[in-house]
């Protein structure tokens, strides 16, 4: 039995995380940290868990939680994770930060986009960026891992195969993106009132969201050269999902089959990656409450680009779900053990 | 390990009972009934299930189906049920219908409600209404059980407590009920369009809703006594959720606790009913997904009155998940095999 | 030209009443108040108003802003309005207050219900109860108007007609009621986040909704004796529109063409109030941006009750709509002047 | 008093053109042509017009309507008008075509997007293209206007100072756009279902749309040269608003400032497209029911590209508004008569 501990467990994806391991047969849950409702019923800042959690909520004590926990899982705001974290912490317990903390491994780029000073840089070199389906060994072995945002999962695993085997120019590239509200979290903001995103579609953090230097690191890695990227999000009036459109110029003609069999040679042995049938567009909806990532492409032959599209649930694939894979790997776990849940239509 | 076939299996319902049974670890699926669309595949229709199911849809042949199947489910419109349900049939493979054909004990009643002649009402008596928590011994000697319509589950559980321990006047029950647009299933009509029922609300079949007298059987058989009651519908934008609040004056003063005491002895035991916390309202939001119904209720001493309150997701223990738990019971498993999904949040 | 002044221009009801008085051809608005956002720039606040108010926001100093507006709006918490007002100020400025704070005669009900206690008690006699189509020679009249509550005006006017002609049992009026999430307001709180809103439903208020004794004075003035009633308010995942439910004995047998011609007879003439055709139910949809509301009604034999329904948008007859209708009664414009927006669908 | 008819008035776009002239103080509308509704009252099926509308359907004999009208309205499916069109009617009245027939001048282009044979190119030379802005002066002087495509309107309106000065390269267009579901009509199909829109987003017509030629040919007489683009829409779970973001490479550096004043040259003076403040992103919302278009830009420094977007309500400047604005021209009306609708918010 995996003893696991969240920081953060009032947040959405922290929220999420509950859902996902009290389905998980090898976890058992002994620490609701939320700063916000120290001493309240979990139960009753989220009614879904009314007599299926009987615990209350914690602090955010992580030397405690430690001693106490096989795993951490920290859903909170950048920097906190940083600022906790020690050499006895990873000594007793694993780590999977949810944060943006260990995504980057240059401090000075962190530093730029978050504006905020990095508290313990000395840990970047190890920690393993957790995108389970690329980074899949070193995760293994990992004390500490830095959960991908949910952004550049998606956008990742959908242009991944194409930059990888150079078919694309990776100067070209521009994602547009758009997400549901809860990738916003809990916090009482007038912004997020049902009032002002329902009916209404507006881009965000244009030209300057964090996510985009996440996003051409991987990208970089992957094709081996420095990738500047155009990222747009978009807030969409639904609760859960993330659907990326992403498009480059082509290096080379290529044929439907020949892109196909590039997308199958990396995925199709993966559980979670689904690369749709020709033509399928990707939808949030056929994804939602799930792990998986449904991806595709089309090639405009007028244009010489092609469109890369994924589809994912952010608080799944892009927070929760991809945490308890990271868990599962770190320890030994079937990969996808707790994780098959079928995605939930209408 | 049961085999199963689902008649109806692309409407909501139907796509909810594959959803389920693909979770049950002792279900074998081996029908995709759909009348609408024979030999396409089943994933083409829900891309949800794309890699997950690799069937193609079939007819309704049930006859061919009992040969194959230990159990059959009818998620199909009024009437199709008792038109093709025979003793050979029933002599091979138990029947779960979902639709009204074998609620209503009374056949006049069900041809005046529902406007259809009854074609099979020699088995009227033999169906078991499948209201697990009331008629679970019952249930498990079934061989034909008439799964209960939506709004009936929800406004029956809400109330029985109170009607079975003589709390409240039977003539003055009224029910005003909540749900969302997947009751209304998968047809394409202009009244269903999102652009209908987007920022909409509206009561709809008011005094004259089929779902009136199965309520009102079941509320009869609890208090031993005919009872008619006002129940108004209304749709609700959202997918999932049924919400009821009913109304009804008090036979006598009683106290919170009192009432509070009478819901535990009847749902304490219960895996899938929970009485909330004093003051807290069922909310659709904290059983989503799930075959959880929440229920509550509130004495009002300024009128005598009581206000009880369900909240259950309608395509779950509204509909597939009451009839995976009627299965369950019907063929000896545990009650709550397949249905512990955790409520989903956002 | 009447000049008005708001005070709490920034809420959602302040927000429409901008956009009602920018459309109405007599209105200058001199004073947009909102403490939270003194100075800024109001377009800023409302981008939607962007190159249409140039103006920025003042705050609540109600006596200076008696010396430049001819009338005063106040969309403002409860008991600030009895807090700022005195003689001088109602001898400068009418005053119109969409608050509770003059609607309840009754002081100690008033403070009973709302919690707090009243400052400005001297003024309760004076105060004209807004609602148009029944208190309208008085509102001519008027220095001070209470501008009625959203479900208060909803439930009187679909309920009015039948218990002022003594139709119904007054002891037996039960009120369900469905809300949009702008009827919360704008404030910052987690329970109004889209997550949280959307994709639910539930009853909140239970028995204890503060627009419960508003309504019940109302109905009470109408039969002429004390009416109790239940009123159950319910959040639907809407931005704008209330509809309400409502429940009561039949005195005597009637037909529906002997309370139709009851309705017409109070209505026939009313611009914003609308009998729909028989059996026809009234939806928020086809009122929306509009100052109509659309009642109907349904007599249910076997029951020998009568359901009575209203749809309106809650922040234009339900607020600010009803509040521009009461200034220009009390300054001598056509009623509808201003009002004549046509109901946007979808 | 200009009198209208209009074929297709049962559709979404034909219920807003309804919406529109019914406030406009110089129009009567003689004709509610419906062939799917013909002798049934327009306002049973539009419940909002509920009072306001007396007429009943009529059929779409356009030569009777020439008779009868000043001005016809289509707003039909592809194929139509051009189907009834003759000299003769437009003789007698002026027409404006909502549908596509003729917005591309190039017979075979419109024949290969649309996959039907145009009926009367003999009138494509005549025809105006309606974007106001652009085309006024030609507008002025029409017979036949086609009325432009709604993606095309929002996307040509914020990309053309850009391309018309040379500031952008025009092979590196690439527009991403977000439609809300009245955009697909009011056709009874499952994939416009509540429940299939709701909670979800997806792209559609990836490489393909039929709008993508009409907004190229814009583009390619603002640059004088052959555009291609990629345009991708998506289904946005909304009942109205468009929201388009484009990008392009930058011909060279430019600032903010000097965007800036391209921006406002082409749009200072005109009433209906807002240039917003530095930053302000526009917001489907913030035009929600008027006839604006809001648009702003940002520079990237990293890419050297700008983004380009662009929001409005699609029923109103991009169909049944910019149909009376045009019509405004035709007829020597002011431009902005009947359209001063304010943005309607939440």
């Amino acid at each position: 039995m995996i003893k696991a501990g969240i920081i953060g467990a009032t947040g959405y994806a922290g929220n999420e995380i509950v859902r996902l391991l009290l389905g998980h047969k090898d976890v058992e849950i002994v620490w609701y940290g939320s700063r916000s409702y120290i001493d309240e019923k979990y139960a009753d800042v989220y009614q879904n868990f009314f007599r299926l959690v009987d615990a209350e909520c914690m602090d955010d004590n992580m030397e405690e939680l430690a001693d106490e926990a096989d795993v951490i899982f920290t859903a909170t705001p950048q920097g906190l994770c940083a600022s906790l974290i020690n050499e006895e912490i990873l000594s007793k317990a694993k780590v999977i930060d949810l944060s943006a903390d260990f995504r980057i491994k240059d401090v000075k780029k962190y530093e730029k986009w978050y504006g905020i000073e990095h508290k313990a840089p000395q840990f970047l070199d190890e920690a393993v960026y957790g995108l389970c389906e690329i980074n899949r060994e070193d995760i293994k072995k990992a004390r500490l891992v830095a959960n991908p945002g949910c952004y550049p999962t998606c956008s990742t695993l959908s242009i991944y195969p194409m930059i990888k085997e150079g078919l694309i120019d990776p100067s070209t590239i521009i994602i547009d993106a758009k997400s549901g509200a809860s990738g916003a979290g809990r916090g009482a903001k007038v912004a997020n009132l049902f009032c002002e995103v329902n009916e209404n579609v507006k881009a965000y953090g244009v030209a300057s969201h964090r996510h985009t230097p996440e996003i051409e690191d991987q990208l970089s890695y992957a094709c081996g050269q420095e990738v500047l990227i155009n990222f747009t999000p978009h807030l969409i009036p639904m609760n859960r999902g993330i659907l990326i459109t992403a498009y480059a110029s082509l290096k080379k003609d290529v044929s439907y089959e020949e892109v196909k069999a590039v997308y199958d040679q990396y995925y199709e042995k993966e559980t979670f990656v689904r690369v749709l049938d020709k033509d399928v567009c990707p939808q949030t909806k056929s994804v939602e409450g799930s792990n998986y990532v449904d991806v595709n492409f089309k090639i405009d032959p007028r244009t010489h680009r092609v469109i890369m599209m994924g589809a994912m649930d952010n608080l799944v694939k892009g927070a929760a779900g991809q945490a308890v894979q990271n868990m599962n790997l770190m320890f030994g776990r079937k990969e996808s053990e707790g994780l098959l849940q079928i995605p939930m239509c209408p």
